[in-house]
């Protein structure tokens, strides 16, 4: 049966992408590998909105997380974490792990951190060496509004540390613009790559707090990092493979243009969620995001043999619920490499599916309301 | 023109291994990933030689290296540390960045290390928790007796912790059988894959230090990733796209078997000496491995520019010196998926590289010694 993805990570991959992988390997020392990598440095600036330097590191996601709370902070450094869902709660679990104080601000997941109960917080307690949040928080598909946050703490001692890793490319993010000290990215979501590559930029705000941080790093260490990027190398032998892989994908998304890719997510999302609606179903969250849409189980639908039947029956992979939402939600990610007819058929199969199992739904009629957005 | 890689990782990759990765991509919660995974299990017990859980990380092999300092060790712990190139000094930084304190036991660079010194610094100093060494050092392509070295550790309370990053599946190493608490392994060495991927295999004895370490760690965390392993996933969403070519290579090993493995890497090795020694080159390391031949450059002759000849003239790309080693040996690696073909066209570049230099070269007298071994 035919596969389709609709994963907020990882997503579908353009063939170009694939096959760059399956090329012979070159050598990471090589000046081979120094143009692909000077052409990547410079892509991922794009991506990113910054003129800073990216640091690309070899690990998930959350290595790169870790990464900037070991080379940013002190053991004993109080921050404030924003906890509006399982990733949130991953900021909270890894600061902690470090040593750092967590001052958490818990939100009800699926609604939207309020910036001035960030000011409250930061204003209160001037100790609060940095405030960690999500652009999009992947558990609930709820987005927060980064550009309102980052102006409460510019001003601030504190740094804005943002993980952006299912965001970017899907949400707008103005690194640069709106004063975002430290962004996270991640490979396998609307960059269209495998996961093994994860990315973060800083500001020189954060860059300066590297400087008296004590947490013990050797992979992970930023400004080895830097050093060896601005000569077209990486500390470590890097993944080769997805590096080349990622240059193609680069060269789509600034063919496409960035401000298309926002519009497209936007539109996708906004399809999805007018379908879902005329179903009449619920959106999860309060702010939905155009990374991916999470749509509550109606009562007497088990959501899991929902996603079977979508998998099994038509070879559509959207995700479940996590933690507190397991079997509560299911979540369609519109993210990446999707396009119009791709959110017709995961719609589809969602009728095909709540149908089958004894849901009132008239078929068609999602679709209609999705061909309404989508239609040129 | 054509390209061959003969640098000591990354290594040239089969087919199927380099195909592997252009498939479409598939989730890592999914059962079709499970399966795979369990594959890769499987068969990364069979190429440690141990019935332990072999833990992967999406990391270089530093990542690796790194881990396992801070999941099993605590800050003030006393560690020795043979340092007889630059991965045994990597150990050491690496250490000493964690806070350990680390007693250095220094080689000259090229020779092996005595295991009769490693006796004796650990009966002085009970006081001693492990001790970090490499199988095979890079750097200088010496290899260490490892099972010699192993039967001193094994009745102290001290843990053997071996970098075989390089020398996995190129030298024996019988992890269960010698009882080596752990060994440490990279992706693009002899398991024929693009880097991306570490490992590292822990004995019970490691495992119980883990309980008392109080280094701060989340993405690096053994204990997580053991029991995500045990239900055929992974802590973080790992390199899908690598796992699945790491499947295909452990197929290819498994079919070619790991004593034909070995063996081959040996003659490869021994014909690769023969030739060197043939045309009047010395061979650096006192020791050398089945990994790389590490070859002196000749006085008189600019080594980075046999190398560019090499390159450049044949499209034959070996590695240069490391370290205090720059300029001064080129290191021709035999490592993964090569052949006796392979080897006559990398010692057929170097007589054609130095007889270009001027160097007094008998062409083909090299290929002749070679041949002796490597024919049928």
């Amino acid at each position: 049966m035919k596969q389709r993805l609709f994963t907020p990570g990882p997503t579908p991959l353009p063939e170009e992408v694939r096959l760059a992988q399956a090329r012979e390997i070159i050598h990471h020392r090589s000046e081979g590998f120094a143009k692909v990598f000077q052409e990547v440095r410079q892509g991922l600036k794009y991506v990113f909105q910054t003129k800073e330097e990216v640091l690309l590191l070899t690990a998930s996601g959350t290595g790169a997380m870790e990464a900037v709370v070991a080379n940013l902070f002190s053991s004993g450094d109080r921050v404030l974490v924003v906890r509006g869902g399982k990733f949130g709660e991953r900021w909270g679990e890894i600061a902690a792990a470090f040593g750092l104080e967590v001052v958490s601000l818990d939100i009800e997941w699926g609604s939207a951190v309020s910036p001035d109960l960030i000011r409250e917080k930061i204003v209160k307690d001037s100790g609060i060496k940095a405030v960690f949040t999500q652009l999009v928080e992947t558990s609930t598909g709820a987005v927060y509004d980064i550009e309102a946050i980052a102006k409460i703490v510019k001003p601030t001692e504190a740094v804005l540390i943002v993980d952006a890793i299912s965001g970017l490319g899907a949400e707008p993010l103005l690194t640069d613009g709106w004063g975002v000290d430290v962004v996270v990215g991640g490979s396998q979501k609307a960059l269209m790559l495998p996961p093994g590559l994860a990315f973060a930029s800083l500001s020189p705000k954060a860059w300066r707090l590297i400087e008296n941080s004590d947490i013990p790093r050797y992979y992970w260490d930023f400004k080895k990092a830097k050093k060896a990027q601005e000569k077209n190398q990486t500390p470590y032998t890097p993944a080769v493979s997805l590096i080349c892989a990622l240059r193609e994908s680069l060269r789509l998304l600034r063919e496409e243009g960035w401000e298309n890719i926002l519009a497209r997510h936007a539109k996708l999302a906004e399809a999805t969620r007018k379908a879902v609606l005329a179903l009449g179903l619920k959106i999860f969250s309060k702010v939905p995001s155009n990374v991916l849409t999470a749509i509550e189980i109606p009562s007497g639908i088990d959501g899991e043999k929902l996603r079977k039947i979508m998998r099994d029956g038509y070879g559509v992979e959207v995700a479940g619920g996590q933690a507190e939402l397991a079997g509560k939600i299911i979540r369609i990610a519109h993210l990446g490499w999707m396009d119009a007819s791709d959110m017709i058929v995961v719609l589809s199969s969602l009728e095909m599916g709540l149908s089958e199992l004894g849901y009132p739904v008239k078929l068609g009629k999602g679709l209609a309301s999705a061909e309404e957005i989508l239609g040129r």
